[in-house]
Parts: structure tokens; sequence; C-alpha cells
């Protein structure tokens, strides 16, 4: 961290106590256990025994290499949202890193609810190894089926744009999402970040991106972490974002920096919606982004067969692979998994003990059991009117000339009209609203806009739900967003 | 024009003389006549009577808005082109401006040489104008037809990936690229910008991307845009760019701003590659890029049935649609073209006066008859080894095992050793290389990189030709832009 850039943003947040770090790292230690344990184990679980080639799966598959990153962002989540008593919800930008966000769920009780037969303890411990990325098990990868997910994991490019069709109509709600180093490099997510011209403050939710930067892709270094930080808060500007950065591979300095981050940003947010909610709009606020370099596969095997793997990209997946046949690898496996100390972490019936579940919500504040990830509790039908009121008289066949869309532009203007207060219905699409002759919309709501405008513009407005920018990803991404998270909408292209 | 970051900017240059200036708006003006003409008229293309609704084609099609701001551009290349003796290509990026590609093409005498019946006279302008957007004719987008395209018009995305790929192992040619501020919304555009850290100052070519603001897409404004100037430089700083504005709608003083941005862009160009091949590369250059601020729809009609055209959305396609039934239309289409004042531009036969074509290049050096964008008249074969050197023997069937990806992987080192001077052929990827078992390719030559080293990274390399990002539309573009500019690759992922 650039500690004189830190210091001017810190807006006097000064950070958590000893004992909060503390429970704070108890918690991550135990995610990092539990996402090692998810790619390894399928036995021993609490290594009450020295860890033997029969506990290991037969075949090893799994993402370290983002996992420690992700259980660090889920810990300083939960104390933001426990402290400030927020609704959030996370999207997961790399979902490779399954064993992270499943650790995570488990830690917080959200899985053993949705799925009872893994349960909190070390039964369900065991189960929850086992099951990971296994005939008959789970998904290595976030999935549908992952506790508080609306993002799959593996298609690189829609995080951010998920992120803020979560956050759309939504007031009250804090959209987290992580940006990989990897999946920044991708067009859907280059896109994405202009995202924030379409926000509004005061109908919206806030959508707070970090930046993971742990350096590198499946082989390679990646372009964002490899540029002078100069340029890369450059770029962030540019984008419409107020950088906060959180570097380090100490943990106690990390966990400290990343709170502090957390609470300037979320102060940050506060303030904004504050702003634009009671003294009314004046300028496009520029929204927090959180920068997070941390080392990939931070805190695993330093180094493998002679070869450099934590901070490399050699801790992409499994960085140990020959566990079952080399008695090296296992030794350096049982070191790493007991470096966490799973002994202050478990008690002896494998339950999470008070301290590491200190700063962890309750009930539906928990990202695992948010109703904002699971659209199908908030849904409510769609009134569309009746459609009588827009058909199209014919009096003698061929006589008359129609244009379907345009009579379905009000139809469109209708079912605007009727969701003006529940705000649950939005029309997207890549500037092809009008050519496509659905403009009797404009009757009812306008184009969201957020960046500058001139005397001659039409139809523009802060609060509008028609979006459109010329990028069919951004457009897919933000629909799927929002219908994800319990609403409707059309994509007109 | 930020006229204090312009006089910073344009290292000692100042411009044209007057009559520079005028031979180059003569020029322009001819251009602009040219691309309305084609939208419009099917007869009576020097107006040599007055305009009658039968000169006019039944069905207008066409995009007017880009169009002025295509031909400045050209107009403007071929100036630097001439008076440097430089070889170079443009990408137009606003591809469904074909009335000015076509038009220019027409103007320097490729397009008559390449289609010998539409002739540089009346006759040949008449058809240039008829068979444009016409049944039997030539598409109204930049089309593989066009002379001096390798960029279809129409689908945004790819014009800057396009031009990368095109001036990568060309060392000598200058790659300009016309990027749209609708196509610059989308995500192979946005994620293109970061090109420049692949390519490398002593082997490629030089990229001269030319951001045209013109402020709307087709029915709203851009985001690029409408940002507040210091936070579009800050992105595009961000991007690795040298900033260089030209902003007005005043022609000559566009004219001036123009040609000083060109001369300091090519002059930087000029710098980086001395310092690079005759001292040794050091640090990443920051490349310039020129953003040109002009109205859309620049010197069309101003207002039309009350409201305004000329600098909004409305210009974007066929600022007049009534022409052939309003006499209003009619009279204001007449007077629009003869705002150009023909009659100083084309002789009585139609040809253009020798100063509409002081500035126009000769030979291959134009645009329309440039080599680099018809590949197959620099197409090689490609040196592939003997397989036999790479069969996998097999002595008894069902004894072995091979990959046959790692065996593909040492013939492609091969075809890299035997092209280590042409430089002819490159492997492309998002980072699935050593994933698809072709490392073997890595004995032959290393990964292009121009950003940050670290002592652990393997195989990167200024001059190497593996090219991976985790953009698969970056991939393509480059590839797509190598391939048509005769070379060869793969697409490996």
């Amino acid at each position: 961290m650039s500690q004189a850039e830190h210091e001017v943003r810190t807006d006097g947040n000064r950070g958590p106590g000893d004992a909060e770090v503390a429970a704070l790292d108890a918690h991550w230690r135990a995610a990092n256990y539990l996402a090692v344990g998810q790619i390894y184990l399928m036995g021993n679980p609490l290594l009450t025994e020295p860890l033997r080639p029969e506990h290991i799966k037969p075949r090893l598959l799994g993402h370290w290499g983002t996992s420690p990153g992700l259980n660090l962002v889920y810990t300083h989540l939960n104390r933001v949202i426990k402290q400030r008593g927020i609704e959030a919800l996370c999207v997961w930008g790399p979902g490779h890193g399954g064993p992270a966000v499943l650790a995570n769920s488990w830690l917080e009780g959200s899985y053993s609810e949705t799925y009872p037969d893994v349960t909190r303890d070390a039964d369900g411990m065991e189960r929850l190894f086992r099951q990971f990325s296994f005939p008959g098990g789970v998904p290595s990868h976030v999935a549908p089926e992952t506790p508080g997910s609306i993002h799959e994991g593996g298609e690189l490019g829609y995080s951010l744009s998920h992120a803020y069709g979560a956050a759309f109509d939504r007031p009250e709600l804090l959209v987290a999402c992580v940006v990989g180093d990897g999946e920044a490099e991708t067009g859907p997510l280059a896109a994405s970040w202009h995202s924030n011209k379409f926000l509004d403050p005061v109908r919206d939710g806030a959508v707070l991106p970090i930046l993971h930067l742990n350096g590198y892709k499946i082989a390679n270094p990646t372009v964002l972490a490899r540029l002078p930080e100069h340029e890369l808060d450059r770029l962030l500007h540019g984008y419409g974002h107020h950088v906060l950065h959180v570097t380090g591979d100490d943990p106690m300095t990390v966990h400290r920096a990343m709170a502090v981050a957390m609470d300037t940003a979320l102060d940050h947010i506060a303030a904004i919606r504050r702003t634009a909610r009671e003294e009314g709009i004046a300028d496009r606020p520029s929204w927090p982004v959180i920068v997070l370099r941390t080392p990939k596969g931070w805190t695993g095997p330093g180094e493998v067969d002679g070869l450099p793997v934590e901070g490399t990209w050699r801790s992409h997946q499994v960085p140990l692979s020959g566990v079952r046949d080399s008695p090296d690898h296992l030794r350096q496996l049982e070191a790493w998994l007991r470096s966490y100390r799973p002994e202050e972490l478990f008690d002896e019936r494998g339950r999470p003990r008070p301290d590491v579940l200190a700063w962890v919500p309750e009930g539906v504040r928990r990202l695992g059991s948010t109703p904002y990830a699971n659209g199908g509790l908030l849904l409510r039908d769609l009134p569309v009117p009746p459609l009588e009121r827009h058909a199209v008289a014919v009096d003698r066949p061929g006589a008359g000339r129609h244009e379907p869309t345009a009579v379905l532009g009000g139809l469109l203007a209708d079912v605007m009209e009727a969701t003006s207060d529940r705000r649950d219905f939005r029309l997207v699409g890549p500037d092809e609203t009008a050519s496509n002759r659905l403009q009797a919309v404009y009757g009812a709501t306008g184009k969201a806009w957020q960046a500058g405008t001139l005397p001659t513009d039409e139809h523009l407005d802060r609060h509008g739900r028609v979006m459109e920018i010329l990028s069919e990803h951004t457009c897919q991404g933000w629909l799927e967003g929002y219908l994800l998270t319990g609403r409707h909408g059309l994509f007109s292209c």
C-alpha cells in the first residue's frame, strides 16, 4: 500500500483493535483451512491423526490461488454487515474459487441450513470436503446451488454488470463485487466499468468493486497487476472511481488496512446516498473502488519441488499435485493445513469456536442467506395490462398499415406506468429502443443517465428505467443481474 | 481544444500555412460532397442543373453522421503520408461511414484503378453515387470490396485489435485507427486498449488511435463524450497513452489543430522508435492517441423540420429523409451540396482539380492502394517442417502414452524457428498455451510482453510471438488483423 495515499484516504477511520483483528484473522484462517480441506481431503478433516495417503482424494481438482483473497473479502464484508446492520450481496467474479465461497457459507451456517446433511460439525466438515469436485458432489466453481450466489464461476466477464443489475432499484442494498485481474482483461468486464454512469444514487443501491490483483491468471502475469500504480489509479479515476488501496502479504497488516478501506468505502457510499437523497443529486458521484493486492495462493506452500509457488501463477489450481504418491508433498500439505492452527478454530466436535464467528452476521444478513441472491423469494407477478387495450382494429383485411413493435411500445409504457412505484421492470438494449419503434415507452419513463447532459437531449432521466449502452455484454449482464434478484425486464436489440 | 494543453503538447509543431490549409479544406469539402452525393443522388452529380426529385434515389440508406469526421481523418492522413513518405494503413472503426471511405478512395484514384468502370470523372461520379446502397451496387458500410479496407463496418468492437494485428511484425508501418465513441462503449473495444502492452517498438509497427467523439450513437449521447475532459484524459492515460486533443466546429481551426496533432503524434512515434531501436527499449513507451471532437453530421443541415440535426444524434443516418416528396427538403439538400462549392473542386468534366489532390499520396502509398490492406499480395507460404520429424513411434498398439497437443507444440516450435527472421507466424490465445500442452513452442520464441516483469516470470519476451491475454475478443481481433495483412497464425483456446 502506498502509505501516503492511504493516510489521505481513510477519512479518519483508524481501523479495528487487536482483539477484533484477531477474530477476523481466526475467521480467515478457518475459511482458508476449509478451502484447502475441500481441495485435498476425503477423511481426517480435523487432522486428529497424522495425514495419510488414504485421506487424500484420488483426483485433485480445484482452484486454490484466488481462494485466500476471496476468504479475506468475505471475512471483512461480514464485519461491516454486522457492524452497520446493512443488507448486502456479493458477486464473486473469480468464481473458480468455489472452495472459498463454500467454506464461508459453511462457517456462517447458511450451508447447513440449505443442505441439512452437511452439518456444521466434524461429520459435516468431512462431507463438505469430500463432496467438493467429486463424483456425485458439488462443482468446483461457484454454481447456482452455492448459497448466496447469483453468478456462475468460470465464464469470466460479467461479474461487475451482474453486480450493477442486482443493485438497480434496490436503494438500500450494497452489492460488493470481486473482480479478478484475469477477468479484468476481458471485454465484457472492461466495458462494464462505465456502468456507474447509469447508477442512480437515489433509487438504486451501491456497487463496491473490489479489484483483486493477485498478479496472475493461469500461467501469465495479468496486465493490470503489472501497470505502475499511478497508471492503474488513472485508469480507475477515468472509470469514475475513487481509489482505495490495500496491499500486503502480512495478514495482520492487511486485516487492518482492509478494515479501514471497507469502513472508508462504506462511509463514502453513505455520504453519497445522503447527499443525493436529502439535498438532491448534483454531480455524478465518484464511487469508491478497493484495489486489493495480495499474493496469489497466499499462505499456501511457498515453494514446491524447488520452484516458487505462493505469489506466482503456479498456485492457480492445486499447488501440491502429488500428495498421494509423494511423502514430501504429503508432509508439506499437512504442515500447510496445520499452519492455520485448526485446534484454535474448531472445537473437538468440529464446530467453529465463538471467536471465529464473532463477526459473522445473523439470519438473512448472512451473504449465503440473503434473499437478494435468491430472486424467486422476492419476485412478484408483473402487472401486464389487458392486451385488448392495445389491440389494433382491423376493419377490412389488408386495408391499413401498423407497426407491431410500435404497438408493443404502448404496452411497455403501460407496464412502466404500472411499476412506477414498485420499480421492478426495466427495458435494456444497445441503443435500439427507438430503432425498434418502442419509443412510446418514453411517455412513462426515461433513459437512465447520470453523465453530462445538453439542452438538446431527449428522454435522459436520472431515475429512468430504460437502459441503453452499445455494449451488448453490459446490457446482458445488467438484465441478468436484475432478473436473478427477483425483477422483470426485456432485452430489445 | 484546451488551449493550454495544446500548447504544451505540440512539440514545436506550428501547423500548416494558409495555402496548405486551403488545399486540405478543398480535399475535405470534395470528400464531403461525394459522401452526400452517394447517399442521395442518382443523377445530376455535378449539380449542373437545379436539383429535381428524379435525381434522388427512391430509397435513402446510408450514414452521414460519422462521414465528415472520417473525411477529415483521411485528408490529414494523406498529408502526413505524403509529407513524410511513410507506409500507412487505416482501420475505419465507424465503418458504417462507407460514403466517406469510398469518396476518398475515388478522389485518390484507387477506386477507379480497382473498378475501371467507375472513372474519375463526371460519368464515374454518377456511377459512384448511384451504386451506393443500391440494388446491384455496393454496401453502405466499408466492406471487403472497399479499397484499402481490412475491417468490415457495422460489427463494432474490433477496430483497435485489428489495427494492432496489422501492426505486429511490420516495423515500418503506421496503422491509424479511427475509434468511434459508440464503438468505444463495446466490450471488445474497451478491452483492446491494453494491446499497447503487447506492441514491440522494435519489431512492430505503430498504432495511432484516433478517438472520434462526435458525441452520439444512434439515438443517445455516448458515455465517453459526456465525461469531463480531465476524466477522459485520465482514462486514456490509464490505458497507457499520451493524449492529443483536437476540438472544434470551425473547419479552418480544426484543420490547423489536426495537422499539428498529426505532426506531433508522428514525431512522437518516430522518437519512440528511434529510442527503442538505437538505444534499446527502456520503459514501455506512452504512445500517442488523438481525441477528435467534432460535431456529428458536421457541415450538414443545422435544422430540419424545426429540430436541430447537425451536432445531434438526428444526423446519424439520412438527415433529410423526405427529399423526393418535400420541396423544402429538396431545397435544403441542394443548398447543402452547393455549400461545398463543387465548381471549385471538380472541373467541367468532373475531375478533381489539382488543389484538391495537392496532398494526396501516390501509388501504393495511397490508403486505398496499400498492399498491407490486401494481404494476398504479401502472403508467403508458411515453412512447415516435414511432419515425419514429429511422428510418434508406435512399436505395439496400445503400449504407450502420448499427448497429441504436446507433439503439436514441437511442430509449432519448428515453425517459429523457421520464421524467426521472416516473423510472419504468431500463436494467439487466452492464456491456454501451456494448458493446451503447446509449451514446447517456448523453446523457439517467448510471450510478447511490454509491461512490468519480475524475476520469477518465465518466457516473457519483448520480441516474443506467442500472445496471451484473457480477452478472447482481443485475441480474435489481433489474429484477424494479422492474417488479413498477409501473415499466418493459430488461435489456441
